[in-house]
Parts: C-alpha cells; structure tokens; sequence
C-alpha cells in the first residue's frame, strides 16, 4: 500500500524469539525449563489464554505443569497450589491466569508467588527495582518488554523519542513507561484525566496505547510519519463473523495506517509478544538456576 | 511586583508543617518520636544538613540520636551502626546522610535500614509501592512529597494539569512523577537525553526542576501563567558574599518569575520542605507503632 504504514509483524517476531528460546532450552544441560500454569475457573478467554501458552511451551522444547482449580475453590485452596509450585523443583515460573474470580484476594495470591518464580514481573519489589536506575529486575512484566522488543527489533531508536504511553496501569502503562525512561525516551504518561488526550498524543514519534477502548485514537490524534503500537484487544460485534465480533485495537487502525509510518496489527502485534515474553521469562529463571547449580 | 509571579514561601508552608507535627508529637501518649541521624565523615555540607535535621526535631519536641562515624570507618562499622539503631526501640526513623565515603557501598548500607524505618522512602519495597497504583508505600520519599505539598497548600489543582519533571533520578525526578502521576497530572519526564528540552518544558502547566544545573530553565522555556517548583541547589561564585557565593536553583529565577503566575525561590522553596517531610515521616511511623502498641 503505497503511502501506508509498515506493519510491525508481531507474530513474525515472537516467533523468531521462540526459535532463539528454543535454542537456549536445547543448549541447557542439567535443567528442563519448566512453566507452571494456575487456573481457576472455566472462563472461555482465560482457558484459550492458558492452552496458547503451553503449546507455546512445548514448540519450545520447555516443560508445563498445569493446576486446574474450580471456581468454587477457596483462597486457602489456590494459595496451596501455589505453595506447591513454589516448592517444585522443576518448576521455574508460575503463571497465574487472571482475573481470579472475585471471592479470592488476587494482591494475596500474586505476592505468594516466589519472587524467584514470579515471571509475570508483578511483584512489588521487581516493579521497585524495575522503576528505579541502576537496579536490575529479576523479570520484567511481558507485555511491557514485549513493546519495547517490537520497536528494538523493527529498528526504531528510542533514544531522544518523545513517546506518549495512554495507559497507567501496573501491569501495562506504568511498567512500560519505566521501561522506556531507561532506553532515554521523553516519555509523558497520559491516562483517563488527561485534559487534551488528542493534542497530548499528536506530540509523539511513538505512541503506546494501553487503553482498553475500541479504536480510540484516530488518525487526526497522530503525527504523520510515527509509529504507533497498539496493546489493547477489545472485541467488536461483527455480523460479518460466526463468532458475532472480531478483535481490535485502541488504535484506529485502518485511519492511522495511513498516517504513521510503523503500526502493530490487532490481532497479531503485541498479542503474541506477551506469550514469547513469559517464555523467555521462564527460560531466564531456569538459566539462572543452571549457573547456581554449577557454581 | 506587578505581573510578576506569586511566590511560593517553603519556609513559611514548612514552618506551618512543623507546628502540626510537634502538635501530633505532643498528643502521643506513650511513645516520643525519634529521629537517628547517620553521619560517616566530616564534608562540612552533610555535617550542616544533619545539625539542621537535628535542630528541627528540637522544635517538634522529638528525640534525636546521633551516630558520627570517621570517614576511616569501615563499611562493617557503619553497618553495625545502622543494625543497632534498626534494633533500638526509641528510633523511629533513621535518616543515614549521603553521600558517604567512597570506600561504601551506600547501596548496602541504605538496604540495610529496617524499612519500618526507612524515612527517606528510598528501599526498594516502598519504590515499588509508589509505582504501583493502588498500593500504599511505608514512606514517601520526603523531597518529592514536600513539592507536591507545595502545590497542595499553594491551592494549585494538579489533576488534569500537564507536568514536566526536569530529571530521572531515584531521588527526585523519578518518585515525584510516580506521585504526580497517582495525583491525576499528565507527566512527562524529561532528562539530559531529551531532544528539545526547551520545547518539552514550554508544555508544562507545572514545571518540576530537579536537574543539578545553576539557572538551566530560561525564561523563553516557559509557558506565561505556569507554576515552576525548583528543586535545585547549585552554588554559582559572587563575589559580593562572604563566602565567595550564593545559591541559585535549577531555574533562572530572575527570568521566570516574570513569566510563570507561582514559583518557588531558592534557598526557601523545596529545601526547608524536605526536612519538613522527614519528620513528618518520622512522626508518622511513631505513630503507626503507638496504634500497634494500642491494639
Ligand atoms: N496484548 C496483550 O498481551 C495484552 C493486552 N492487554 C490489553 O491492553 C489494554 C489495557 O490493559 P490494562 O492496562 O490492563 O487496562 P486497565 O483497564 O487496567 O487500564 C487502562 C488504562 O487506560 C486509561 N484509560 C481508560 N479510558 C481512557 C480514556 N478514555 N482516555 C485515556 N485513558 C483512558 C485508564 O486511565 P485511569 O488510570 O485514569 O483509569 C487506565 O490507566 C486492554 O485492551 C487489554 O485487553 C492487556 C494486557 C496484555
Ligand atoms: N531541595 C532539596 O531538599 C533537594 C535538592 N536536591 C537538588 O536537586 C537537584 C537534582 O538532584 P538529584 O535528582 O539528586 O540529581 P541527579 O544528578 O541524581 O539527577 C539529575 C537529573 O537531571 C538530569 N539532567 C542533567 N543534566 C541535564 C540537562 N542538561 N538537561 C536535562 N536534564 C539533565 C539527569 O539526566 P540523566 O538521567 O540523563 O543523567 C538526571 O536525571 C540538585 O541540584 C540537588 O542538589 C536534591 C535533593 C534534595
């Protein structure tokens, strides 16, 4: 398309990341890596989530434990499952599906996660670290590092980019605001009491949105020639479809293509990134755990 | 001065922050707060800031303890200090003064303090608690708190306002957007990596300096009517003092007053503020621990 956006191909890249995984899986000598899943419940999206991530497991050549609870199970029963996977050897990342149904304390049972097996990156103290200069986080939270790794590989510089991030929540907006102050991007941090979200957007080389809204941000919110990745997933009735609706972003996309010069597909952009990420966050943790074997 | 921006007078909110802390201190019943003071050396800059921390707590009618230490000691010894004052029940905060020798590794040293009593906000647990929404850290770190007490007793509305935070650091820049953030500002955070720095500030409806550079902010930096908090200390040579100079801030005062509608001089803006927050932190965890002796 002769004027268009190029297309951050985000499935092409986490693929590419699941091949170097898989080559640091095969390379390990005395450990499996090993990813543990917790569901609770029988929510459509959340079992889908869970299934893509350990097939994803297995195309890598990692092991995964799956601990399936019902949603009738206590909070004791779910923090006894973790406590498990805490103790379980040959488990080096615990992935708790959320949302939790809501009788049980999700803070509780996300900071019973041992912090090293905490491969969502939300514990408070890697979000300390992760926020502060010269500390290094044990993980850093997926989707996050999956934004960041889109532009890096697509060969965006990020340093000196004034970059506008919608969003501040604690797994999407504000961890990767943090993480794109560290790579010296100008970051400015714009949310639901943000005054003139248009102007504010219409400031950036790039634009990460982490809204939750369909389509939100239109092409005349943004200048021409940026680059745009697009976090949400929000479904849109669809007649068009069996299903009755189909996946899109915060973006506009079919308006902003026209305007910036990179975008990221919903489905297919950062989606994907998100799963390769917890994989290499797990393989990290098991890599870890190899080099204290061998000292 | 007509036209001229209003003056933001740290000495006299701080004074009033005072009159409110010795008022809760005298109100506690069993317990009296105490303050511990750590000083490795003689940098006649850090022994100035201990003696003034020292006379405040005076005026609270707060306890202080003193630790002074050679600049020969070693980091074990220093250690050893803070250890005993973690263990000793009439300190409720311990303010170690930075920076230390160069032969300690202030990192050590700083995670060493008991974050029951870590009055600068400076560990790793209450950083991440800043960060994270929703979430209510131990301490504030006391610079960044006492500007955005600035503004609050100033009547300046900081929801829905654009922010810029001159400066990433740990123990500024960084927890005073996390704080500006939670207070509903758009932040944008800039630093000696932003590409047009003038550009960026020209943005702002409120100006955070906190750079380390004499009079960087020019008056063409700013938007008129803006409100400029500078956290600035820097000390530039005149001849007309005794002393061979004066301190000036991070923002040419001269320059902006003319143009910004509230600003805060320096000395007497953010500086007196600080020690304000550090009591103010340390009577709060006194009284956190008389609730728990309470209960
Ligand atoms: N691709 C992936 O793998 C992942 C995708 N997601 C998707 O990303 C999106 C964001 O997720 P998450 O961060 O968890 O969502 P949250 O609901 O936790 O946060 C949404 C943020 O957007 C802000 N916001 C809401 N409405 C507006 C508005 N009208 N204008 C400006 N800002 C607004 C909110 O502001 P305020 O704080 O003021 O309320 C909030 O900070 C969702 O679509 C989610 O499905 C999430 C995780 C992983
Ligand atoms: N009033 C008070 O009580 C206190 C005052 N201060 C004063 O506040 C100031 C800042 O202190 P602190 O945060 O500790 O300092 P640091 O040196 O730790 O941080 C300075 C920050 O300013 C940025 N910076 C440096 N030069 C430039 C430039 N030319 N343009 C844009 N940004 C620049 C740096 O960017 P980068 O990260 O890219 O290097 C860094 O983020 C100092 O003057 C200090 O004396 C500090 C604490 C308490």
């Amino acid at each position: 398309m002769s004027g268009g956006a190029k297309l951050i191909d985000g499935k092409a890249i986490a693929a590419e990341i699941r091949t170097e995984i898989k080559h640091d899986v095969e390379s390990m000598k005395r450990i499996v890596p090993g990813l543990a899943t917790v569901l609770v419940g029988e929510r459509t999206d959340s079992s889908t989530y869970v299934r893509m991530k350990i097939k994803a497991c297995k195309e890598c050549s990692m092991n995964s434990i799956h601990r399936s609870l019902p949603d009738t199970a206590s909070e004791e029963e779910v923090l006894q499952a973790v406590e498990e996977l805490n103790r379980d050897e040959s488990v080096h990342g615990i992935l708790v599906q959320l949302p939790l149904p809501s009788h049980i304390n999700e803070e509780r049972i996300l900071s019973s996660v041992s912090i090293e097996k905490d491969v969502d990156g939300f514990h408070v103290v890697n979000i300390g670290k992760l926020a502060m200069k010269g500390r290094t986080p044990l993980f850093v939270p997926c989707t996050p590092r999956g934004c960041v790794e889109l532009l890096k590989r697509s060969g965006v510089q990020i340093a000196g980019k004034e970059v506008v991030v919608i969003g501040r929540s604690n797994i999407v907006g504000l961890p990767v605001s943090m993480l794109l102050i560290h790579e010296n991007a100008t970051v400015t941090i714009a949310h639901s009491r943000t005054a003139d979200l248009p102007g504010v957007v219409r400031r950036a080389d790039i634009v990460i949105a982490a809204v939750g809204r369909s389509e939100m941000v239109k092409g005349d919110w943004v200048k021409p020639g940026c680059i745009i990745i697009d976090v949400g997933i929000n479904s849109k009735p669809d007649s068009s479809k069996k299903s009755g609706y189909r996946l899109v972003g915060d973006v506009d996309f079919e308006e902003c293509r026209k305007i910036a010069s990179m975008i990221t597909p919903v489905p297919g952009g950062v989606g994907p990134m998100t799963i390769a990420m917890l994989l290499r966050n797990c393989v990290d943790a098991a890599m870890r755990k190899e080099r204290e074997v061998n000292e």
